[in-house]
């Protein structure tokens, strides 16, 4: 039978480690790896005819199980519209197992279709590439290399950081196994399993650690993008009971654990000089807004560490005065802290952050009645479900919003495409992340991030969980926010973009439920029922006059500035 | 002023050098380069929002008026999104000017929002690399060095081969002028010109082709895709009349001018000892079918040549016996050809051609009246108009009726993404190529590739002169044809891929009109006027059962089969 040798035992072991799902793009040159992929009764098939989307699909699904997902597409350029996927898992680092089918190397150039350079292909976005021979050999050592390439690219992409590896794997003709043919066996396959002993905290580092706390009487924690890990909402909450005051992002998973209003209290200048610490200690990624950013900055004379059990290769440095990076689990840290005396200064600083957050807190709960943005994230907040659901929140203007209201409910996982920060997959990750997923999984997105990947809801996997609301502002309303961009006569025409569309025959396409919101009333009605089960997804949205939007947001920041 | 320097000069010498036309996606970072472009008034601009579309847009563009066509987009994955596109005119050979803003270096890895690895992002896919730096510079070496990148970039992206050329622009912030500030002025842009002397044949050269035609009998010349060039097309006129077959594939522009039916010719496998040629000449790029190329590959005993004016580096051998590249103008290579004496013999393998070709225009010429994709080509054919008109054929199988029925009419030139022959981007390429076209614009496509690129339809530059044909047979029509394939318990979830969208809600959102076909006489009736003037936009979806299409499509070439 001349089925392309080693995809039966490179599928096979790829389960044996524990991928249970693929997303598949369909193609000729790939048939045999979907064959492989869809006959192992072991790992779950999707199949999605969009390659950006599908990747992004992918990268949802990972996020949910927190697995390798493989993603399988045909030659071409095929892997190029999965680029965009590829390099947001690796920045989020999330493991994706990517299997190109590629023409053999003699082949390429040869004005063959679907035939491009697809060696390495995702360039520095994927952390390992392997090239897989699917050629009949009788020799035991190329046996040996496809079984070592099969283990290496689970174990490149599921080591942290975790992140997308790429097999190239030539396959020539023929594609297809004969009629009711059987697929080979894989007794070939072995599986190599590492044992990866935890790093704990050896007694160099605790003594570093206690004497450098114990001549600082300003800590402060900043906790950036993390996803939701309830070991670590507890620490934190016991650090903020012992006078540290933790700054978290509201992409952070702290809600209500932390200071999370953290740019509506600097906005406020004149406060910056009474909140710099003398220590800063920042955990997980990156902070959606500039602020913080400017203000740790700001402070040369600081002490900076970061934590950050598998850091990569090269040192990022988002604050600028960097000093240490403690490469220990964040928790085993969390907890060391915990154990130790802090100055008695540490309380009046404590209580300096907490002063500051009550006067913001008590300016962003004003509701805001008129018909804007801001008004309408406060009152979806106030709908959200409290548990049994996640966010997912596109990029642009969406995940902004989420730092300048007090949007999400504690408990509730937030996940945003922050890697890359692009708007090209958000919806597609979701959809993704809503498999098998008893959460009611809610997308909140633009307009513009929602037309630009409305293929997430062109393919037959839009479970009923899925709430997806569309803030139709009809262009990128972001750009009417930024100073300088908001007075160029560029505006309209070419930074917002503006677009007529509304997502009412996307959703029609797709078989799901929609709603049109133009006022608070319809919105309050809508919002009782929205979140409630149903036999079909659903989409709202919500249509808004962007100049509105940000006259309302521009008043309502000034509010803070003090 | 703050204003980022050398843009405004990099973008008038690429004007200075006649590039007209610019893409511009909107974005925040690539703001300062938006404003160079859009204030050039030399310069027309088009804002598009989802990346991979933008990118084939400018292909279409670029194809229509033969000039490079800059393509600008903001920091991180928006440049992945373009890939795609980047590759398929490295492929096509078409320049493409990408700009991509970036971040400065020091910036690259450290958490920013919309920050990636840009350095030669699309790889082996790019013909040259910049990095372009905007830093205010005393030293006159760096304003010598950002001028010289400005020439590179024009001619390596218009020197034959065309190809796109990436040049990365680190810009720092502000990235906004002043409220009714002007943008600095270029005066010091300057253009170098290179004066590329056209090459003519030598003596030598035309000593070895008038020796090598004079020992040989049964010369055949093979077109792949070209361009429509009617100083080729009267060149190959002048050799068929002088007794040289010349085997077209339906994209070489040379219909009615050539013998265009080798695939169904070439299906009766008994006919392939007569008509091996003893000299085999190819001109353009590839074939769309596999069996010329069999037929070829089988002999290895003729001389091969390749005339290719200016070929890649490496040697593209498609039919794996080429002995000769000639580095020559198509055009002078033929009419020098056309000078020279044949062999008496040389008639009688051309009237071997003529008769086979005969045969098969008479069966091929049988109107099929059952409702499946075959007889729908034909009667699209017998209605498309004779003048005034281009068509954009999508990969898959659409491109591949083409060559099955007698389907472009003399004068209409075709276009095809053949160079990656990816279904990611015909439509958006289509309507790229229909903006100031007095040409009437069609597009030909299937379903899923219309469904993969409908965001080509979410922009403000759809014209009156497109009209766009979905053929509908809900999913991918063409694996039900694929031998091995179609048997497979596989083919309706995983390659097929059934969908189960209609285009009308993507016509309804564009504003564009919408005719849904299900049966020979609405065909019929909606063809009389669907190709005539009207004040929109015109879809017309081609509903079709994928079954009776494949059933159809194995009758009729059953009757090749001889």
């Amino acid at each position: 039978m001349a089925f392309p040798s080693g995809l039966v035992e490179l599928i096979d072991i790829l389960s044996q480690h524990g991928v249970e799902q693929a997303v598949i793009c369909p193609g000729s040159r790939n048939a045999p790896i979907m064959l492989a992929i869809s006959r192992n009764t072991a790992i779950q098939s999707f199949s999605i005819s969009d390659e950006r989307s599908a990747g992004f699909f992918a990268l949802g699904l990972a996020l949910h199980s927190k697995k390798p997902v493989i993603l399988c597409c045909t030659s071409g350029s095929a892997a190029l519209n999965m680029a965009p996927a590829v390099a947001e898992a690796y920045f989020q680092e999330v493991s994706l197992i990517v299997l190109t089918a590629d023409r053999p190397q003699e082949w390429i150039g040869q004005w063959d279709g679907q035939t491009i350079y697809q060696e390495r292909i995702f360039g520095a976005h994927a952390k390992q590439y392997f090239s897989y021979s699917t050629q009949a050999h009788e020799s035991s050592d190329e046996i040996w290399h496809r079984n070592r390439i099969a283990n290496d690219a689970f174990w490149s992409a599921f080591s942290a950081p975790q992140g997308p590896v790429q097999i190239n794997i030539p396959i020539k003709e023929p594609f297809y196994p004969e009629k009711g043919a059987v697929l080979p066996d894989s007794k070939a396959s072995r599986k190599i399993q590492k044992w990866i002993t935890p790093k704990s905290l050896d007694v160099a580092t605790k003594t570093f650690i206690q004497r450098q706390i114990s001549v600082s009487s300003k800590i402060v924690i900043t906790v950036g993008q993390f996803p939701l890990n309830t070991a670590i909402q507890a620490a934190i909450a016991t650090l903020m009971k012992k006078g540290i005051p933790v700054l978290a992002d509201s992409i952070a998973n702290l809600s209500g654990l932390a200071f999370d209003s953290h740019d509506l209290i600097l906005a406020n200048t004149q406060s910056w000089e009474a909140l710099q610490p003398d220590l800063h200690i920042h955990l997980g990624k990156s902070f959606v807004t500039k602020r913080i950013k400017q203000f740790l900055r700001s402070n040369d004379k600081k002490q900076e560490w970061q934590v950050n059990p598998h850091p990569q290769a090269l040192i990022s440095d988002p604050f600028k005065g960097l000093q240490h990076v403690l490469e220990i689990d964040e928790v085993d840290f969390l907890n060391e802290l915990s154990l130790l005396n802090f100055s008695e200064k540490q309380e009046a600083y404590f209580q300096t952050w907490k002063m500051a957050d009550e006067i913001v807190a008590t300016k962003r709960s004003t509701s805001i009645n008129d018909w804007n943005e801001l008004g309408i994230f406060q009152k979806i907040a106030q709908k959200l479900p409290s548990s049994n659901a996640e966010i997912h929140v596109a990029n642009s203007l969406s995940v902004r919003y989420l730092n300048w209201i007090n949007f999400v409910p504690k408990g509730i996982e937030v996940f945003s495409n922050r890697g890359t920060s692009g708007i090209d997959g958000c919806l597609s990750t979701a959809i993704g992340a809503a498999q098998d997923n008893s959460n009611l999984v809610i997308s909140i997105i633009g307009d513009v991030a929602f037309h630009y990947d409305k293929n997430a809801l062109w393919n037959s996997y839009v479970p009923n969980n899925v709430r997806i609301i569309v803030m139709n502002n009809h262009g990128g309303g972001i750009f009417r926010n930024l100073e300088g961009a908001k007075d160029l006569p560029e505006l309209e025409g070419f930074m917002e973009t503006q677009q007529v569309f509304h997502a009412e025959n996307t959703a029609k396409d797709a078989g799901i439920n929609y709603i049109l919101v133009k006022n608070n009333h319809e919105l309050l009605q809508s919002l009782d029922h929205f979140f409630q089960e149903s036999d079909k997804a659903q989409l709202m949205e919500i249509e808004t006059n962007s100049n509105l939007n940000a006259a309302a947001l521009a008043k309502y920041m000034a509010l803070f500035k003090g």
